[in-house]
């Protein structure tokens, strides 16, 4: 039996529901309402954590989803406010008309206040909608001004809650107005509040062709790390695969930087798991990060340290294969 | 006035409905039926066929269908049977289960009979669940036997009827087991029935990495090109943008390819203007495409054959400038 | 005769020198000097400028530059040190040595010298041997720290001298440590001098998956656009084709925003003609930009800005497709 | 001590060589004679085979390149023409010269004597040169001919040898001619030779977009797979990168493939260590294939081909974890 004491796990709650594709136009499984992606949840072996989509499904109030996290052992890290659906899909920060940028920004308001009923540790905000598709379709001043202003504008009003952006290169919308982590962090110094940080999400930085593990140090380095994400993808789009199928070395080397600044949040999960089971894929993502956190164990920092002073990948990837694939040296 | 005598235009019947997605999950508009889709379609100047998805929506009547293309001025290209919702989100041809491929078949024999019904001139063939998402998951060997066994099968008891296989790099599926035109062409081979065929679309062909010219000129060389879609995208996805807003040399060469080797067939539009007023989406596309139409009339033919036997991409271009840009000599 | 009074072009000189590389190790002809290249340049109709790389052919002097550029018709608009031959193949700013680092801050500083010699507007500084190979390869936090504190050591030893950061994905490193226009605004940030700015590449953007129109406001926003360069590519590499030839929208996206923000230095060429005639290559490039410059001229930018505050594409693509093909509405 | 019987192993002896690109045009080290190589290709644990590139450095002839093999303890797999240098920049087989179109060729041939003289296996013809840069370039019919009759021409009059093609998306060329497995078997078989196969690249396979595995067992079902090389990548570029130091899981299903089919060959090394000790890099390279030949050994494969037949990725990835990460059950 393991003697480890591993880092809590957690996952965004749409890692339990069905979903949805503009092809699968029917789904790919029955819609589960907000109290049932709960209790799948909880039926994953090690999870403590999940981040909550809000609005809940009709009819489910703030004290139901808080009791039905009770009963299954576990606990909001976080709020989502959906941002993206249809009311929104052409912005919400950004969106053109100001009347639905109040709608959104009192929803976010909304979901503030749901952070603080449910002890949450933030409001993660996810601006998939905000950006362009064509060329020549935005005043790139102006959106980015929008987009600024409004972050701005809810941080500002909620003083006591912290607002984590999350970034990504794309979808849905063509391209994203928080794109990258540079400038993201670019953003948020622009907003100029303390409350406003990033979620950063491994496939994500992937996706946006960053380092995941230099991503991480830069915003780190700025102190603005306020949660983390991981799952997998093949680089060319946010395929929210399940972590450690593709890229074992980069979350690896992920986690080694985290490790390295003492970073000791949750260990979250954002995966899609269109067509498998939803408990056995958390279930496999988390004995992979158990392994991953055993290897960090195993790892000869000082070694690992001094190859990379010498920016030396032979003597770098030499260390980390032995912590990595133990039977390496057999 | 233009004494231009044009090709017909075309587009699938999907261009003039709303869209969900994995996030907008309450869609980018309201729900619209079959029918709905045609009279919007009947709306665009200068629009002859729709590509009509199968099953319609239900209660409708093939020979609902029917009256309504009439009444909308249209006829239909082709029927396009959805092998991709949920019962088959797991693969249509390739699905693991024997049953599930079995229904799938079905659905396209009712799709063949449909087209016959209908006048059109193919099934379209569109498998966006068939492939996989992850490495290990699939016994490659066994899952492209199954693509082309399957397609053998169909096109073998429909002997009068052609269909068309649009193929596509990914989306739905992680990866699709025809992903690009050479593949698609090494099955058709391996199928061996002169009714199978590709449906090019300009927009997967980018996306593939391929030179859409080329690969038309690669298929039309061994005569499979059945049909053809157009739409534009940044070449990292399938973004399905209207056609001639970001490549416009490439459209061009496209289309210069197809004049080349006398292909008369419909110019068609496969774009999902998720955000966009459907009819306008339809009447920019057209308007340029006329541009382009107009471009090859105006293009020194002569000159730029000569230009290609150098293969001098400088004298190439001054060439196809002086006609996509008539006002560049200024 | 066209009564327009077009901007001032230039361009890198390495666009009059042939080509190595990996495969063709004999070069794609024979390796030109820099006089001779200088004289090439001087056959380019409606040439007024070009960057010079640093150091010249052994043997040449300031001097013999200057004589040889004002016999070509041609001014330099800045000095680009070669901190990418052999020497600093490992890095310049981030080589592990410290002793290497000092060689190119060295070769810099000369280059400043050269600068103020020839008169010109800046040192480019092109940094592709900083970055990384492999994941584990380096300690990110110290990479960067490097990268910044040897870029304001430079420039606050040359106060009198602008300082033009040129970012890039990658190439010839994996992955370079300028990589985008908000991580370059980052480490300037971070600098905290007045005298390093950006030249902003109009293909590296492309390659970086920005919109090359949005960072050139972000930075123009910022106050650092010290130069800009344009050419072409298919978005998955620095291809350096000639300007016009791929993405005529985008380039036009590009300059309008430069005029819309008053924006009026130099238009210059970054192109590696391997396999064409390089004065050749240049004659069309400026052909197109002229054109470039009169549909701006014909564009009706109060529609167009119009269309932007809605966001709406449809209706700015169609008034810059207007501009840009003046026959489309025949 | 290990109890393995390994694999042969072997690598291209340009592994050994020094690069140059068009940037560091001094290269990253002095150039190394074809002997220089071949010693340093003998330090080397464990390797027992090379790809010769030729013509050898002036100088050197077939007798010395044999004498050096001998004494080094290696033997050539195959003979690499170099069709790519400067005579052939603008195309071998599909050069628009005939003349040049000859030149190629009668070096080719010359390649096939030098097989028959190092009693070796193959020619590798890596045609990188053939193909375009520029839209409208080319006569896309008049290129694919070009290529398909050279290679049928070539091997024709060589019916004892046999030519294995190199096929990669593109560099040098913008885009190459032969770019995909799939369409390097469509050309294979118009040529309709026996002794026509392919040299499966793993990286050329991940940067074509492809499952490396998957085109590995379409070459294989179609009797074509006559070598193959190893390195990785980070997918969007062929950075020849050491083995296993990204895309471990994808190696290892690659490999999966190669022994279900009963494929025996040599395991090749295709790596460009440009700023790394090339001995070290080729030994972790071969420290790493060791693994997963023992991972192999150590694989459930029933297990996995049952999980294989549901296309349960979960259940496979669990099986491969197990295999891969012996101490993932810890």
């Amino acid at each position: 039996m393991s003697s480890y004491t591993y880092p809590k796990f957690g996952a965004g709650l749409w890692h339990f529901a069905n979903y949805i594709d503009r092809y699968a136009v029917d789904g790919y499984g029955p819609a589960l309402s907000t109290l049932e992606q709960i209790k799948l949840a909880g039926e994953v072996e090690d999870l403590s954590y999940v981040d909550v989509p809000y609005p809940f499904t009709p009819g489910v109030s703030v004290s139901d989803v808080k009791q039905a996290l009770q009963e299954a052992g576990l606990q909001a890290i976080g709020v989502t406010p959906e941002i993206y659906l249809r009311k929104f899909s052409r912005g919400a920060f950004t969106h053109p008309d100001a009347t639905v940028r109040a709608e959104a920004l009192a929803l976010m308001n909304e979901a503030a206040d749901v952070v603080r009923e449910l002890g949450a540790n933030y409001v993660k905000v996810w601006p998939g909608q905000d950006g362009w598709d064509y060329p020549f379709q935005v005043d790139h001043k102006n959106l980015w001004k929008l987009a600024v202003d409004g972050m701005r504008e809810l941080a500002g009003a909620n003083p006591d809650v912290k607002f984590a952006i999350e970034y990504k290169p794309r979808e849905p919308r063509v391209k994203m107005t928080w794109d990258s982590a540079a400038k993201s962090l670019l953003g948020i110094e622009e907003i100029g509040l303390d409350n406003v940080g990033i979620l950063l999400d491994f496939g994500h930085a992937l996706f946006a062709g960053e380092s995941p593990a230099g991503s991480a140090q830069l915003i780190i380095d700025r102190g603005r790390l306020f949660g983390m994400d991981v799952n997998d993808n093949l680089r060319g789009w946010d395929d929210d695969l399940v972590v450690g199928t593709v890229h074992m070395t980069e979350i690896f080397e992920f986690f080694y930087v985290l490790k390295c600044n003492n970073w000791d949040g949750v260990w979250q999960l954002d995966q899609f798991p269109f067509r498998e089971d939803h408990v056995e894929a958390a279930n496999l993502s988390i004995r992979f990060l158990k392994h991953i956190y055993r290897a960090l164990d195993k790892l000869d920092m000082p070694a690992l340290q001094a190859a990379q002073l010498e920016q030396n990948p032979l003597k770098a990837q030499r260390i980390i294969q032995n912590a990595l694939l133990t039977s390496i040296e057999e």
